[in-house]
């Protein structure tokens, strides 16, 4: 199966890709076959806004994780035309809102990089970092940023 | 116009290369034509110490972030000789010391992108992430890493 | 002398790889020669917790920050199979957990990069970012990510 027949069989629908929050590029080329993509929020429409440990749990910060990688995907799709073209998954970056006794931040972080083992497949997955913050742009809770290598 | 002539119309003056703050290289190449600059902190000289949203505003954040990118360039040129070397910026990501509830960073790290736009054009603006952290090294208000693409 | 030759010299033995904490790849191949290795924490058997400007000095926290280097290391070597393939330390990442004001992260961070000199020699130095941030995964004080280019 390639990658849009897993996103079916998982019921899986990419949003749009979010809009830009300032002076940046979504997606950026380089060396050769990689792509960045910019930070991403979790916002699938309506704001999100809020800290692990306070106002949201781990469970719902697993799932916020997992809108960042959406969101991502639809940036990369908007870039690249084709997610098949995609080779892997090179590193992800995890920034967890929290308080300063909040210290799941990989079982948040899982939420996101599960959804690229589920449509990338074992080769795909990321090296991560996976850290706590204490504030983020418009108190989002989560927010990811991705390289993606290219076949 | 090339970069030192957009410099030049722009009137800015590129600072002296600040000094190392530790074991480290200030800049680092890798991957053929990519050039990793260290996060740099906003001072020209005088020492910049505080906070976004206790001690500074966001307007003075973005001028610090412009700053930050000053000595990156600085830096960047004290690596590469010719800044008219340079293809694109691929990354930035901006780290802004603030209060737990400053959610600002986007209008902060616009100051250090802006830059990049002004003085590369479209094809220079790199990809970013922009988060907040409750300290910084030496309590500055704003640091900036980026990653450069070389002709 | 070679890496190992120093690291004999030096009586530093590499710990085995630590446990994953979640989805992730520990290492990642990218852009032909470059490997991405994913956040460390300071650990070398038993559980570290507690910050910096708190729990733990500044001197603690740079022999964390070793023990994190040794971490990752040890996670290379796992996936290259011997370190003498490595050309050079690309870019690392020093998260240091602390107080709001806790601002010697370089300190902190230069005991992982001395480690890098000793190790790699000059030409072995890489860029770096030390920031502060409110939490770590399960409250560890330092955590370190590197990326390295082979030869």
């Amino acid at each position: 199966m390639d990658i849009y027949e897993k996103m079916k069989a998982l019921s899986i629908t990419l949003p749009k890709a979010p809009p830009k929050g300032g002076v940046y590029a979504p997606a950026k080329r380089f060396g050769g076959n990689l792509v960045y993509i910019s930070g991403c929020g979790p916002s699938l429409g309506e704001p999100i806004a809020g800290k692990l440990g306070k106002e949201f749990t781990t469970e719902e910060g697993k799932a916020f994780a997992r809108n960042c990688m959406l969101n991502v995907l639809a940036v990369l799709e908007a870039e690249i035309g084709d997610l098949r073209k995609v080779k892997t998954a090179v590193k992800i970056l995890t920034l967890v809102a929290g308080t300063d006794t909040f210290y799941e931040q990989p079982q948040v972080a899982n939420g996101g990089s599960q959804l690229l083992l589920d449509l990338l497949g074992e080769d795909g997955i990321p090296a991560r970092s996976a850290i706590g913050v204490n504030a983020l742009p418009g108190n989002i809770p989560v927010e990811t940023e991705v390289i993606f290598e290219l076949l």
